[in-house]
């Protein structure tokens, strides 16, 4: 191997917004395989608002990264070494090999990308978790109707711009909520949505109700913050409130309790509302449904992504810190190394 | 008639707690049926929580009683009169016949009792109204399983008792919460409950951790405020919560965050719970089911229950301010006439 191997760990535990000393790059020799396993080098690495979570050690779905323990996060990899007769060098597959340009798994935790499909980046995207975390919450939870209206913030965004086609693709109306014109721009012209409210807007309530006439059916909700407080009077009788993020709160170091939780509980019971939290991996029993739908739509253009790429291991904590603020636009990604070494 | 008719109106909003003052007891003369009208005897008027909302006019999923109408209510009535080829005098009915001895009514609305199935009360409790919220919001909502636990708040009367005792019959740990050590005794010995916490205990959260020694998968939710507090941080991954009242808050006059609210969504996301509310209209296509089901677990004494009897209409008002702050013990009725004039 011509460069050593490195690996981004977690130095500590953020108090507030994460920041650079929270992370310490390392470089590190890269192992060699024993029986059953594969070394893997990493193409491309996902950055998730998730991970934000695995850094603190609250109570949560899933158990923390450790103090000085390599960040986790989803990557697509080539196998370079195997001792695994399942896989063979040259092969590309997804893992969740973490923040490293190296790592060395067994076989169980690896799916093999056939790079025929598209490009593999998709296997982290439009293909992979975002993509069906949108899927899953949206119709399984949301379960939108021909003619009603779904909101989805974070609109621009790997998740949000998935829930919004779909809604569209099933017959609703579907508002975004981004981060700027741009943004907005993209999400109306480029992705379809019928409309697309800027966050920043300081008339946003009065805009959504504007933009949503007949109330809201579905609220996917991914940000949390301002963007409930708009959307919660909005909510019509029976709406679904599918719970998969709540990125404008993952920073919060204290309770606020906000203007709309006194209220909250009044209305879930006066509107019968369900509100209702899940992850992607509830649902692992759609994955085929997901990738025989989405996999056709994106072909048929009726989904359209866009990536956001960082170049280079060293800048993911940046990249990352970025995302919780919007940064990005576009599923976020950081090329790790090229796709074929 | 040799009494003349009287009927409870409303005479102004209440602004928290209802009071005397806004009820007025009118006398009338009983009305002569129309064509295809039928004329009703009152003997049995059900009270119920969900009337204090009605008081209101905020938004709610029924309309309000208006200034000067006659309360709304399920009521347990004889025909005494009819001009409907479908009703026949002496008939006993379930109707929605309100705060009032005497009710003229098309045929529509009534529903014919079987006096020989059993007290003709039971059809606004235990085999009625309340009886069929709990089995729909226990088993379509919650969906408890054998080993799971359910926790429920106003566990002695009509509502409460009926989802402790279905629940053990799935196989569920029960704990229930009440008022008072003469009803958590009888929840626990009569009703079977494993366990019955007295919501006035200071120590209630501490209590109730130690009754639930795995977490609560389902807490049905029907009065909020500090049972809801206490049993929030106990909710289990996945756990469920149907909501059916918020006995605590219907007299609230302000919005006041309680403590769990800002971290409620939250919660929602990290332990991927489902919050819903209902009434118990969404389920009326499980009618013939919850009737087959709770006659027999009656029948087999599985499902036991308690009325708690106010006497004439003129103790209405004071009986549904007595029930708001659970003075009742029991299933609240109000003996309106005989069941035989």
């Amino acid at each position: 191997m011509s460069q050593p191997a490195k690996r981004v760990v977690l130095v500590s535990r953020p108090v507030g917004e994460p920041k650079a000393s929270d992370f310490r790059i390392e470089e590190y020799a890269p192992p060699t395989p024993g029986e059953g396993q594969v070394l893997l080098r990493t193409i491309w690495l996902s950055l998730d608002p998730y991970m934000r979570g695995r850094m603190s050690d609250g109570p949560s779905y899933a158990t923390p990264v450790p103090i000085g323990g390599v960040m986790e996060g989803g990557t697509v990899s080539e196998v370079i070494a195997s001792n695994n007769p399942g896989f063979d060098k040259g092969d590309i597959v997804l893992s969740r090999a973490g923040w490293q340009t190296h790592a060395l798994l067994d076989g169980k935790a690896l799916t093999k990308i056939d790079p025929k499909l598209g490009p593999v980046s998709t296997a982290v995207g439009v293909l992979g978790m975002p993509g069906m975390t949108a899927y899953t919450g949206l119709l399984d939870i949301g379960k939108p109707q021909a003619g009603e209206t779904v909101v989805v913030a974070a609109a621009s965004g790997a998740v949000g711009s998935a829930v919004g086609q779909i809604a569209r693709i099933k017959g609703a109306r579907a508002v975004g909520i981004a981060g700027g014109k741009d943004k907005c721009d993209y999400v109306k012209k480029e992705l379809g949505f019928d409309d697309c409210l800027d966050h920043r807007d300081p008339n946003l309530a009065a805009k959504l109700k504007d933009a949503c006439p007949k109330g809201i059916d579905v609220y996917f909700e991914n940000v949390g913050g301002a963007v409930f407080e708009a959307v919660f009077p909005l909510l019509n009788p029976f709406a679904r409130v599918p719970v998969c993020g709540l990125i404008a709160h993952y920073n919060d170091t204290e309770a606020k309790a906000p203007k709309w939780a006194s209220s909250l509980m009044r209305a879930v019971l006066t509107k019968r509302l369900t509100i209702r939290g899940f992850i992607v991996s509830d649902f692992a029993a759609r994955h085929a449904d997901f990738l025989r739908d989405m996999s056709q739509w994106v072909r048929e253009g009726k989904v359209r992504h866009r990536e956001f790429v960082t170049e280079g291991l060293e800048n993911a904590p940046a990249a990352f810190m970025g995302l919780l603020k919007g940064a990005n636009f576009g599923k976020q990604l950081v090329r790790i190394g090229p796709d074929r070494a």
